[in-house]
């Protein structure tokens, strides 16, 4: 098999290494007989899986025992719902910065639940360049929290310092850049992500929650969407998305033994220079509409001078693998996605086709 | 590897062959160079999945037309929250009957949202051991639904005949039952199901809806809980559970290349006639409470004469590779679950297992 370069925007590339492991242990886990994917969720076999996934991202990450870690269904856009119904409730107000797409749809759902305010918004006629200030935030010392995406997938930006906030809990919704480097969870109240980017496959979605919060959260909204009832039962109040989370405890296991997050930035920060060198070495051919400070680690976005090249370039990269590189179809050009497992010789040879697409046809 | 003899309650056995499918292409999905955790949910490739699994449904239980397929996360228990949000709504009313821990809480949920009624219940000193008959039932003409639990894993019973309700909606869990036999989809308004007992791994919830009812559905509630936004966008609105609907696909086609859900039905009637079989050669040393009438063909459950003896039973069984016969933590014994893929062989083997055991033990 010739594996594909993969620049998927998620679900994306996993480690080679950890599909190989699944697939040795697919029909006997752990010496079970039974494949994992038909254990129960009250063994002690699977609860070794749910607590090491735990554990290893406490220990990556730094996660202090004031915070609770929850792996949930249903994928982040629930969370876009439940964060303000645990934590906003009618009438209630949060701060909402909008820089894309994402952001706009959680300010959407928090609409529906209590009265956010947009604290800032960093939109142009319809399109997003990049991350606002500090200067620029009107943020709203009563407010319950501030919510912002802190990689923008579809745009191509990253928040590269996370916005003061004084008192007012920081909410992130950090499903494209989870774990792409090392980050002080002591600067959030509440952190969402979805795995399929940066740690696992799509299925199972993990809040890490500081416990003050938590247990200031709502209970007369629905059970099984209360943070309460999940922290409660350590996420098995009703089936986990079992096969996800074993997953996630290979990829986490994966990067604890090359190094950690440390290592995940260096590897990251070499893969999107090497990208982002190109990109500014043909300006005129390969046009990256993001402000430099804004841009994304994990999401490089540009347009070619037509559209007609811009085909050219997806056909040419598709016969040679290179999977995944069409922009989203709300913006169009192309995208390059280059999460934690996007390999560094997959970039290299990218970039190379990159460099000599611009010279045949600039 | 030894095959365990796997009576889990859920998730539970897959099918061997689905399960070295997966193994076997777990690297290579349909020859694209990646797993099929990794490619996108947005690709033709998954599509083609995504888009199978719902006609192989349609095929096999003669699902019409008039009805929606979705594919949602966050398990059977979203749905106790999701079905009143939709279709009832602040002081709405619909019948609730109940028949056991899942009916109960599906009624709590229901209770959060509007105002539902309680149309039977067969609890007995916090017990269930039958399925009400028509004739108990207290129906309200003009409630919203009528709300069953098709099968009750936890005390052992099961709905033979569905509840005639005249014109007034009626919504099943079958979680623990989906697709164990032909049935008439036109009988109900709606029907969810997590797919980790007859279906698929724990990760994906089926949900059948009557198209009208669909349209019904109010939009005054979060985006992401509204069926409306799920059927709208066939089941991608958001990132679905790839990999859950991959096997569930694979499971379909399993089903299909074995007769369909006749053979499934014949198969498992078979089984629970073994099971019953010796539990009713053995009356007084198999206590089985349920009614004869309300038995689950999915889930047998039954005491022993002592507490010593079912610890016995458990020890001896574990030992000869039967996993997961200890019954529900609320009420104790043991639970024999026979969902669509346990195979008859295991049957057969427990079967002479439970006759020796009574016969050294009684």
């Amino acid at each position: 098999m010739q594996r594909a370069r993969n620049f998927n925007p998620g679900p994306a590339a996993l480690p080679l290494a950890v599909l190989e492991k699944v697939q040795a242990e697919l029909l006997d886990f752990a010496g079970t007989g039974m494949s994992i994917l038909e254990v129960s969720h009250r063994s002690k076999d699977y609860e070794a899986v749910h607590n090491a996934a735990q554990s290893l991202m406490r220990e990556l990450a730094g996660i202090p025992e004031e915070y609770t870690i929850l792996f949930l269904g249903g994928g982040a856009s629930l969370q876009f719902s439940m964060v303000p119904m645990n934590l906003l409730g009618p009438g209630g107000s949060a701060d909402y910065i909008i820089t894309g797409a994402w952001s706009q749809k959680a300010f959407k759902e928090a609409k529906l639940v209590g009265a956010p305010r947009i604290a800032a918004s960093t939109e142009q006629d319809g399109k997003f360049t990049r991350i606002p200030t500090q200067q620029e935030l009107d943020l709203d010392p009563k407010a319950r929290y501030v919510h912002i995406t802190s990689n923008n997938t579809i745009f191509g930006t990253q928040w590269h310092q996370f916005p003061e906030t004084a008192s007012v809990p920081l909410v992130a919704d950090m499903s494209s850049d989870f774990f792409w480097r090392p980050f002080d969870v002591k600067r959030f109240g509440l952190i969402y992500g979805g795995a399929q980017k940066n740690l696992g496959p799509a299925g199972v979605t993990v809040v890490i929650i500081r416990k003050d919060l938590l247990e200031s959260c709502r209970e007369d909204i629905p059970i099984i969407l209360r943070y309460k009832t999940h922290a409660k039962d350590n996420s098995l109040y009703n089936t986990p998305p079992v096969f996800a989370i074993y997953i996630l405890k290979l990829v986490l296991e994966w990067i604890k033994e090359r190094g950690g997050l440390a290592a995940m930035e260096k590897e990251n920060r070499a893969k999107a220079e090497r990208i982002y060198g190109v990109i500014d070495a043909y300006p005129e051919f390969y046009r990256a509409p993001v402000e430099k400070q804004s841009r994304s680690f994990m999401n490089a976005v540009f347009r070619l001078p037509s559209e007609a090249l811009e085909a050219k370039f997806l056909e040419e990269a598709k016969a040679q693998r290179f999977v995944g590189l069409k922009g989203h179809r709300s913006v169009g050009g192309i995208r390059v996605s280059m999460y934690n497992y996007v390999e560094r010789s997959w970039i290299e040879e990218l970039a190379s086709f990159m460099e000599a697409f611009a010279k045949a046809n600039a």
